[in-house]
């Protein structure tokens, strides 16, 4: 069912982390033979290589904190790849080789101006240190297993990029919203979804881990897009018949709270597992 | 009992926090009778004035994570005040006018070359943007009671620079470790403590909104050096003859995790929060 052709990239500018991922990613794999080769990065591009950054609190979305905070302009210096919303609510985003896209409330696709403002987003410049292919994933179910396998720790961030040929793909989006800004639970009770057979196309997201919740979601949360750019959204199931792969691991996080009345009153002490789940999945 | 002397500086440049802050100021303290002066910042100093920076998760260091992953040298690129601890958890880290002292097992405080390492630091560059006045404050609950009426919004991280003279102060450090690391719970119920009594001193550390549960905690940590800077620790207690206080309001939060097996390997599922009102207060 599955082929893999896994390589593991220099880790970036962390020594060690290549050392210990090497030997945790061949225990798990039990077809893995040779031992990738590991060579620390002395000059590395960039501090950030290695962080996710979001824009506000998954938990502050929820409770329909959605006015725009920063621009799509300043969000792509933080990352290329990602998942998000815009202003308003307005549909749901996906960031693929630093282009932003905007899924609509009718499921389709569009490339946003700089000047757009996002009230909440998660990117980072993807830098896979792993590909593998898969093919005959029947669910969604079925595909996170199989990315299970490729997380050496429950205690990392990990950007995924999946490109391939879908049998199926269902999405949803969300409509614009007025003020006073309801809920998102509400919100996603009413949500448009979008059936896709026989796709090319590509998801893009993260899987957080569990001490992310209130400021995340733990577990994937991955948005998809049409390989002509055209159509896509948040997904919600999908059959994949063949794709790559490529997962980067994130071992830095970074989120800026945004700066209005809204967010600054609001009650954010209360757990809202469940809302999320409903909301999201 | 109290003296206020408020004042708000620019809001470096968060133009509209500024004036939220104004306004949210002034509607919680009763005593304010002038609108203070509010001049959004055109050309700030840096991308990091309003950052909050981590070192690892409190979680980590609760289950025993306590080998050093960045040196000082490093930690002190990040921010200029700040409490943490040192590579075995080998004392209390008291970070002061970017200076770092470790106060050790017994209650000895020295300052700490930039080679050392740390597991588990906060550090932020402090630029408050209020200073108050406090004077005959009896205890720590009655400290936090006012340093909560300094607190805009739940949402925020805030820092926290108290210098000032005191009636008394409690602290406590922790002994070196060694391999196997106990947690920190078993650690602390054997910790050694200290009593100050008509000392000069200062107090540095943060409050953390509820969301970083599982990350940090929730509410105060103050970090306690006398004024010769030779003694110190982590604050159990104090009582305040007169001080001041300067709170510093961050919206951006940053976290580096541990890049070693002991952190990628552990189980941060569970709700420590019992364990760590035990260890922390």
């Amino acid at each position: 069912m599955k082929k893999q052709s896994m390589y593991l990239k220099t880790a970036s500018y962390f020594p060690y982390l290549s050392i210990i991922l090497a030997a945790l990613l061949c225990a798990a794999f039990s077809g893995c033979t040779a031992a990738p080769a590991v060579q620390p990065d002395p000059a590395p591009d960039s501090d950030f290589t290695e962080t996710v950054y979001q824009v506000s609190t998954l938990n502050a979305l929820m409770q329909g904190v959605y006015d725009g905070e920063i621009p799509i302009g300043q969000l792509t210096q933080e990352g290329d790849l990602g998942i998000g919303t815009f202003d308003g609510l307005d549909g749901e985003m996906v960031v693929l080789d630093g282009r932003v896209y905007q899924v609509r409330a009718d499921g389709k696709a569009v490339e946003v101006e700089d000047e757009v403002k996002t009230p909440f987003a998660v990117v980072t410049f993807f830098d896979p240190e792993q590909q593998v292919q898969l093919t005959g994933l029947e669910d969604y179910a079925g595909l996170q297993a199989e990315l299970d396998k490729l997380l050496p720790s429950p205690n990392m961030f990990y950007a995924f990029r999946i490109d391939g040929s879908f049998d199926y793909v269902k999405t949803r989006s969300v409509p614009r919203q007025n003020k006073p800004y309801p809920p998102l639970v509400e919100v996603t009770d009413l949500q448009p979804t979008f059936e896709f057979q026989d796709v090319q196309g590509t998801l893009v997201g993260f899987w957080c881990p569990s001490f992310v919740e209130g400021i995340n979601m733990p577990g994937y949360h991955l948005h998809f897009l049409t390989e002509d750019h055209t159509a896509g959204g948040h997904l919600l199931e999908c059959a994949l018949t063949e794709g790559s792969v490529s997962v980067d691991i994130k071992t830095e996080f970074q989120m800026l709270l945004p700066q209005n009345e809204h967010f600054a009153l609001i009650d954010l002490d209360e757990s809202l597992e469940e809302e999320i789940k409903q909301a999201e999945q």
